[in-house]
């Protein structure tokens, strides 16, 4: 890095010229528009780009130059084509939205003004979109007038401040002044189905591995009620004092939804806070004929649910709401603050005081904007959609004699299997089946291993996706494995 | 919510519309550009429209249209109106980027993609960039070749992260496994002057209160060394096991940085684990003139560095950084799974192994397009000239006899009060001073308390702030004061 010379005004006149601004910006909405018309209607080859980490960085390397060198469009189009491309009908990979065109604009207009929404002061009017979601999410939920949250940058934050909440509520001890050694050994039990981010964050909580009880699932893979009550007795056994279950809905692997309603019955009965993790499914409420996967919902003490997965946001975007308004501030725990002084209520506008993160970006603004451009209409349809076409694929691959279902499809993800009778190994079969169509084909399928099987999964997410894109996928997965079935050594 | 029909295939048609998405998002470049332009060039009254809450709520209601209401035209000017204007030169409030433009049209690329980044395939343009703007700002750290990183939503995060691989690897037991029960009553080192984030971090890992040891600081709110070595002391005669500092580059309310060469000469001695949070100050680092104010910094086991902060993205984007790339695997220690029989370099590419986070935007783009498109003079001039500013601007507190500083400032960001002799509430009348500025004037300036006393704080951080913009800002405050002085019961 060479000396810098002073500022030149004109230098940053240039940078923040808002004519420039305008006329790059004109340039990059053209290229993702043109984008998005390649990539919806199919003329983008694959819906991932395959390569190695090790190519890639050679394409990406840290060689800045003191000088601008760099051409914005050239770079923008770059990163599109090396991109995954969830628009494309073909992308039926992890559950994350093709993001609506409405809240892509409005990330734009978040990241010009850049207002942090840690104190009312700094992001006005993303405090109060904030609370009119919450309180429409709510709503939906079922939660009563009562009810308050807040947005967070993710279910994993959702998840672990939600936690924080039932550690201070519902232990008996002050953990947030005292810390967790004051306390009696703590558990927190949830199917062993669940996000990998619900027993990190008990861990990092320092709770350690054995604070995470995970219970078995039944054979759709939701919590297993008699395993959660042996679990639980065993884990009294041990002295270890149980807070808190979190209930999937749904789960990550096969999208099961767990029985709520008996697991809040549990919760009522032993005195423990239930946390859902709705981050994927909380979304199905929106839907009159789905809702009912989450009957009891509204018997939970708190709730997260992200917008980035089947409300088409760009992420981050999740809802943590709490039943109890109160309790939305006591996962740092402020007691010994103003906070008391003033009562709970007149601090809702600055977030910060309950949200992990301090600075935010303005994320209830594309929500809002496109629940009022699109219409709550257009995202029930939706969700409906996608549930329904899911059951489809499911019928068609139950009709298949050579596909095999992990299990009948609760929610839009579903996990399968090719099966050949005989075959020496099937797992691994699996995986090169996958490997090559993310390799040659145009679909992105992913892959989960269910107890010590692996299947193929996917998550029906765009609604461009067509009943023959899946049936069209069904026979390159069927020619595929015949090839390998042929080459290798998997037939009898 | 009404009963909703089955998904029209238009309607999805017609809401991504590659078209009507190009059209819209000319009109809101246009929208942002003319903003931009007022913004910039004081065409905007106030850099922040006072409001209450309450009254801000009611123009953002939850009464969403099951059909299509909102225009999108309308709703970014609303929220463009109603925001806090961080390129308005009279902005000098919280430390946060009056943002570039080629990043804010990366982040519109980056919401269009969602690309997750939580493994490879999910985001391999975002893994790549991320692991090339880390390198570039190790260097600038002056790590080795082995340090490594990544990217993560904001220093809160960062922080709590460093502080999960400290916990890990200098207490001498699996606390992650075993949780903190199990391991001797820790604790960590920081500042009273330090960001909460960093109290809440250890509050969070389940440390208590009394594991979050706060070492008071000298005249220029900087850590006291001789106090440090006390609490130390005090602190290992209690039983407790410290096991970290964590050093403020630069701190928050003051922006005083703490000694870091002399931190790392305790750590060194002690076996302590050195963490710099450097989410505002380590910008300083690609300042020639300013570089020295991290002088130490090197020697460091982690840093977190914010690039929303002075590095002019939007929010957020946070790096942290290992010295020894190695011990970025240990946060959320995965000792137990594949990691260690591939060996960890082997998955430096599947993030979410090492971030709080699963999902996270591409939010590397922004910074390496933007290193790019600008050249990085531009931004170590920027850094320069904003230091220099401040400066200035104490110069000119210095020789006011009605103006006094908090400390002469070490960074772009400065403290300081209106004096009267003999006034009865010298704290109330920087409240009102305050208050009564961004209810009728221009400017946007916050306020600290240090030790027990109130202040006005600035942060210069916007580029076409000038000294002139400074020194009018201490005449309306000299003005305000009087009338506040002659209308109440402060005179003698």
């Amino acid at each position: 890095m060479q000396p810098e010379a002073n500022l030149d005004i004109n230098k940053v006149l240039e940078a923040y010229n808002p004519e420039i601004f305008r006329k790059q910006g004109y340039q990059i909405v053209d290229i993702l528009a043109d984008y998005l018309n390649q990539a919806i209607s199919k003329n983008i080859k694959q819906s991932l780009p395959y390569s190695t980490p090790e190519k890639m960085l050679k394409k990406w390397p840290d060689n800045f130059s003191t000088e601008p060198t760099g051409n914005l469009a050239d770079l923008t189009k770059r990163a599109l084509s090396q991109s995954n491309h969830l628009h494309h009908p073909h992308y039926l990979g992890h559950q994350i939205a093709p993001s609506l065109p409405a809240a892509i604009l409005c990330d734009m207009t978040s990241s010009l003004l850049n207002n942090s929404t840690a104190v009312f002061e700094m992001g006005p009017v993303s405090t109060v979109i904030e609370k009119s979601l919450i309180n429409w999410m709510a709503k939906l939920v079922g939660f009563g007038t009562d009810s308050d949250g807040f947005l967070t940058s993710g279910g994993t934050l959702g998840n672990i401040t939600a936690l924080l909440a039932a550690r201070q509520i519902k232990t008996g001890v002050d953990v947030w002044k005292k810390g967790v050694k004051e306390a009696p050994p703590l558990a927190v039990f949830v199917s062993e189905q669940a996000h990998y981010s619900i027993k990190r964050a008990g861990q990092i909580m320092g709770l350690g591995e054995e604070g995470v009880v995970l219970v078995p699932v039944d054979e759709n893979y939701s919590m297993d009620i008699s395993a959660l009550e042996r679990k639980f007795q065993e884990t009294i056994n041990t002295r270890k004092k149980p807070f808190a279950i979190i209930a999937s809905a749904c789960t990550t692997a096969t999208g099961s939804y767990d029985p709520l309603d008996r697991i809040a019955d549990f919760c009522e009965k032993h005195n423990l806070w239930l946390h859902i993790d709705g981050a994927h499914g909380a979304s199905a409420l929106i839907s009159s004929k789905y809702r009912d996967l989450l009957k009891g919902v509204e018997r939970a003490d708190s709730i997260s649910w992200d917008a980035h997965k089947m409300l088409l946001m760009p992420a981050p975007i999740t809802a943590l709401i709490f039943r109890d308004g109160n309790n939305s501030y006591e996962a740092f725990s402020q007691k010994a603050s103003y906070l008391f002084e003033k009562g709970a209520q007149s601090e809702w506008y600055n977030l910060a005081l309950r949200t992990v993160e301090c600075t935010k970006t303005m994320m209830g603004l594309k929500l809002y904007t496109s629940l009022s451009v699109y219409g709550t209409d257009f995202f029930s349809t939706y969700v409906t959609a996608m549930h329904d076409l899911t059951r489809q694929f499911g019928e068609m691959i139950e009709n298949s004699s050579d596909f095999q279902l992990a299990m009948k499809p609760q929610s839009n993800i579903i996990c399968f299997r090719y099966i050949y009778e005989g075959a020496k190994d099937l797992n691994l079969l699996q995986r090169q089946i996958r490997k090559s169509i993310l390799k040659n084909k145009s679909y992105y399928i992913v892959q989960t291993k269910l107890k010590d099987d692996i299947y193929l999964r996917c998550t029906v997410v765009n609604p461009f996706t067509t009943q023959e894109d899946l049936k069209d996928l069904l026979d390159i997965i069927r020619n595929t494995a015949k090839i390998k079935l042929n080459n290798r050594t998997y037939a009898k």
